[in-house]
């Protein structure tokens, strides 16, 4: 029998409730499918900052390291907004990205068709369905660069620095092409080439390796346009290729499009099977603690999970389809619609285990 | 009587076609509220390539500091993509901000009632109105810091410098406040300040700013969750201040979702009066030459040059009703509606002209 070990980072605000539902499921999925799950914690953000005075503790490095993949829940909130940026909450995350060499963060953004009323465009933009990859540069770009404050013209100047090696082109990119080519061979690169240098050398890195591609329709967009067409024709992209800023962004205003944020997962891997899986929504701090939050991100993270690092693809697709099912009737509050049962966070984590 | 010099950048495309128009409306207002408008020409862009072998020849940068103000209508197209970076028609744009010193960018994205139902968004999102003005840095940040490339471990790498120095962020933010003073009083301040130091410059500058302005209600978002909002609650907005690339990113995707990009002015405003304004949107090469490009949004920056460095406020407000006015039976082709009549480019110029 397969056996995972898992690390649970259930972070803040309602991350704790919301993993404690996906580790149900997970337990539900293993049962089926034969294989064991055990489970280990450790503390990220918020909560570390509470007990260890940092937001990310070496201990907890070090247990990701031991694992075979991290779920984590949410970090942040109002508590540790006055924190100097070193200090805080996205620090810690900052932080795991880069010590696990988490370099590829993948966002899909897509439609359930049950909750298709809920995106705020109409539905002639929409079409049929939305289904779009976004692949996020994760470990590198201006979130990595030197970054500082000096003296200008006799006063204070700050500054970023924005840079790509080869390299890390090359190894992002090739995540998109070849995730391309298990959907619908058309990738989008999206940068700011008629300005920036780094741009430059990404369109050219990709466009070099597309030679290696050649099923693969590729296109480039510069990414004030691609935040045009996400509004406005969001049916035109498959996979998304973009560095780490361009990429937050853009992955949110897509994330957005679909209406379903409550819904959605996002993967964050390295060149090893080690994976990080989170919902992409926030710690909703406000929320926290009632027992009404949204579990199906996190329970979607762990499909993710299934497929990316644990390679159990058929238990990752049991629990998308049991999503599918229980969503039909079943509502939690922020996606509640008349006519259907309102239910708590954890009787959709029941519901879906249910389902399996 | 007042005489006031413009200099017409008519640029590529559609450019010189939606600059005649407006030429034609100006003359019109400018009869009727008792002022005289003399026209001189420049190349900048694809245009200025051919004709002088540079995106920004020094005459076109003297003739536009000799006038009081500058009408420009798009650069770039097909025909000069393949040069490289520096002397492509975007440079000669970015060249012209710098030499003219436009730090200052407006962009509002306004829906125009007649034109409601061409907005992406369902009626229930956008509300009553949108009516958001973006204002961005336009001289500072990434688009004019360090870039290069450089060996970094034995292999390329390639780099841009984003950078913002405490005066940089004041005279923008004086704009920015200055502007919410005049409209609803709200100020959104966009940043990235959980990761980028020149955002967390960006904010304490605006914060120790806003003590000057108590009326002004102000808040910070960050970028990624403002690309969110503008698409499920682009009413809570009204002015936006944000740095060179995310008001590029931004503007954008604000003016999309007003459905009408066609009608979209700018202006890029200066220290001193004179001005840069243009549409928002590119230079259409695919229409180029048919007269059926849509010259209201270079109407429109007529307008805001009228408002903005000319001091002829009535004036505006003329041209503004006036589109209104035309709007109401009246399209070119990019906003057709099935019952309204169908026009030329220079039909729409003639008819706004009756209109004043
Ligand atoms: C919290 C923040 C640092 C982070 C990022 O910008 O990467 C977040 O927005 C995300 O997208 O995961
Ligand atoms: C053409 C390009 C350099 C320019 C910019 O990025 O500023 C354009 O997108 C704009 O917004 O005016």
């Amino acid at each position: 029998m397969n056996k995972y070990n898992i690390c649970l980072l259930k972070g803040d605000g309602i991350g704790p409730e919301i993993v404690n539902e996906a580790v149900k499921v997970l337990d539900c999925v293993a049962d089926k499918y034969g294989f064991q799950v055990n489970y280990d914690e450790a503390l990220l953000g918020g909560s570390a900052i509470d007990a260890k005075g940092t937001p990310l503790p070496q201990e907890t490095i070090d247990k990701c390291k031991a694992s075979d993949s991290v779920l984590l829940g949410a970090v942040g909130g109002p508590k540790w907004d006055k924190l100097p940026g070193k200090e805080r909450p996205e620090a810690g995350l900052l932080g795991i990205r880069g010590a696990l060499g988490l370099f590829a963060n993948l966002r899909p953004a897509v439609i359930f068709e049950p909750l298709k009323s809920a995106s705020p465009l109409k539905d002639e933009i929409i079409g049929d369905k939305l289904d779009v990859m976004v692949v996020r540069e994760l470990t590198g770009g201006i979130y990595f660069g030197k970054r500082g404050r000096r003296e200008a013209d006799g006063e204070v100047e700050a500054y970023d620095t924005e840079q790509y090696k080869v390299s890390e082109i090359k190894r992002i990119a090739k995540v998109a092409f070849e995730m391309a080519m298990k959907r619908n061979k058309k990738l989008t690169s999206v940068d700011k080439a008629n300005v920036l240098e780094a741009s430059r050398l990404w369109r050219e890195t990709v466009i070099e390796m597309s030679k290696d591609y050649p099923e693969v329709e590729l296109n480039h967009l510069y990414v004030d346009n691609t935040a045009m067409q996400l509004v406005i024709n969001p049916g035109q992209f498959d996979v998304i290729l973009t560095n780490n800023i361009f990429g937050d962004i853009l992955s949110d205003e897509a994330s957005m499009i679909s209406g379903s944020i409550g819904m959605l997962a996002s993967a964050s891997l390295s060149d090893s099977s080690l994976g990080l899986y989170e919902p992409i929504h926030g710690s909703a701090p406000d929320i926290a603690g009632q027992n009404i939050a949204n579990p199906l991100a996190t329970i979607l993270s762990v499909a993710m999970m299934l497929k990316y690092s644990l390679n159990e693809p058929k238990a990752a697709e049991a629990i998308e389809n049991a999503v599918n099912k229980v969503l039909a009737e079943n509502r939690t509050p922020d996606i509640y619609e008349e006519g259907k049962n309102k239910v708590t966070c954890s009787e959709m984590g029941d519901l879906v285990c249910k389902a399996l």
